[in-house]
């Protein structure tokens, strides 16, 4: 049986960090793969896992995904992330929280966390009560840039979907093209908006038939059921739901030339890249578009850290240097 | 494949910090089982593990050895556990030793290390130029307890054979006792001069056969194979070298009516100390009687700490109240 360093996902991280509290019932694993360029920033995520060996894989992917995101993005930060393991019922506590927000103060600012799948905004706040090293917290003043950095992350896609469909397709407006998106939460729904408000035609689908079902009728859009949306026929994959879904047979059945989206580690292994490349699919990299989340929370906690504020035109300026990074 | 979380060897442990140094080549881990009655102590082990999986068993077995150890010593210590991972040639750097003082100092004293199996004295006076939660270091002034703590483990140990001894063979003097001594290295070494000292008979053994042969020709013992030293007809059976040695097949070779030795974590699994009560041999818990060496350094960790000098005597005295938990 190999032990975790020794798997493929793992590369050389820096810190691999588990934690366990018996009053709470937390179990965590927080994963540094680089503090090479700052700090170790991304978000926290809560999660179910059936098979527990998989919560370690997502925190060794998921974390050096960040050192790559957060260096493409610029930003003086290195990559960390981390994974709470949720029982089957996705209890959440107070005192876990508060576990978890010892388990990162206990690093002293190595790690600095944030929102990600499963974690709320609220979540932050009960964290931040216990460390310092969070971010996304909500502000109080108008203009400020804080909070649940989903918005943020749809914007950011929001350009990169832009600039693939200007690059591959030669049109400087969406009007009319159709763009297929897959995951209907915070960032793919805020996603899905910015793109009907230029005139996009929208495909989407979720796990969640319900909310897709809602988005669509909202945005005058097309739902399919979730196992369908990568069979669409469409101008722009945009995946934003599950990392792994551009494996063999993920990219075997696209019916698109542009894959643009915000999941994170959409590439099962790094030779479906050549994968994509050899059927003239034009891909974005997922680190690179879904870098505004990221950017919002890092600029605020380096803002706080420094006693000062960040505004929402900061973070907006900065966001918009993500299609420059396509190119 | 499981989680090392999910595997026998995992006991709720609080902390399993893993950490790679891409500079120096650091690959560690730092177990710490438990730090309900204070930080977590106990040594750092460097070992060529030809499976690394087995490193992080190692890091469990003996952090969580290492808390029923400082309990049943009455140390306000809870239980930890290092281990370095050496490369086949056992290279070890002083920018390895100094990356690992700073995993240490980053644990912000929850750890405390100090020498165990392959660390020197001299490598904790490396690690302590990162990080002053470290012991086992040597002291200047005469009278003073500090550094390589394997003689008060031997001492321990000398004194809770005696005490086994006693109650199982009715005798107040170790003369003409025969004991089989395994492992001859520091802590092995020195007990078989205690018990040559009080006039016992030596068996003695190591894998490293030349320095087995040289204490027998000094103590006036006899030598025999590492792999014959189980089978010794003996009055004790003293293990001192590999953890799980008390296993099915091992306890089934024992001619001798008392195990008591300085090896941690003897029994291979909780039931096997059933196994020697069924067979009537009186086995002397390894975490109570090795305990001398954690007592030393943990005293002067203490000591340092609150400002003031440990002395020989205070730890001896403190050694010698180790038979009366056997009883």
């Amino acid at each position: 049986m190999p032990a975790f360093w020794e798997e493929p996902d793992f590369d050389n991280h820096e810190v691999v960090h588990f934690v366990k509290d018996r009053a709470s019932g937390l179990t965590a694993i927080i994963a540094l793969h680089s503090t090479h360029l700052g700090p170790g920033a991304g978000g926290t995520r809560f999660w179910h896992y059936a098979d527990p060996a998989m919560a370690m894989r997502d925190a060794l992917r998921l974390s050096r995904g960040m050192s790559y995101k957060n260096a493409m993005a610029g930003l003086p930060m290195g990559g960390g992330k981390a994974v709470i393991l949720a029982d089957a019922a996705r209890a959440k506590t107070p005192a876990m929280l508060a576990a978890f927000g010892d388990a990162v103060e206990g690093l002293g600012g190595r790690y600095v966390t944030a929102e990600d799948v499963g974690v709320s905004e609220a979540d932050m706040v009960a964290v931040s009560q216990r460390t310092r090293h969070v971010t996304g917290l909500p502000v109080a003043s108008g203009g400020s840039a804080g909070g649940d950095p989903g918005p943020f992350t749809a914007y950011g896609i929001f350009l990169g979907v832009k600039a693939a469909v200007e690059q591959q397709l030669g049109k400087t407006s969406l009007e009319g093209v159709h763009v297929a998106v897959q995951g209907t939460g915070s960032v793919g729904g805020g996603l899905a908006r910015l793109l009907a408000g230029e005139g996009a035609r929208l495909t989407v689908a979720d796990v969640d038939a319900a909310r897709a079902a809602a988005l669509a009728a909202e945005l005058g859009g097309v739902v399919v059921p979730a196992e369908a949306i990568m069979d669409t026929a469409c101008d722009v994959f945009s995946p934003n739901a599950l990392g792994a879904v551009l494996d063999d047979a993920g990219i075997a059945r696209l019916r698109a030339p542009i894959v643009a989206g915000g999941a994170n580690n959409q590439l099962s292994r790094p030779h479906h890249g050549d994968a994509l490349a050899a059927r003239g699919i034009l891909y974005a990299p997922d680190y690179v578009i879904n870098a505004g989340g990221i950017i919002a929370v890092a600029l605020e906690y380096l803002a706080r850290e420094s006693g000062q504020d960040c505004t929402v035109d900061t973070v907006r300026q900065r966001i918009e240097q993500i299609p420059g990074r396509l190119r």
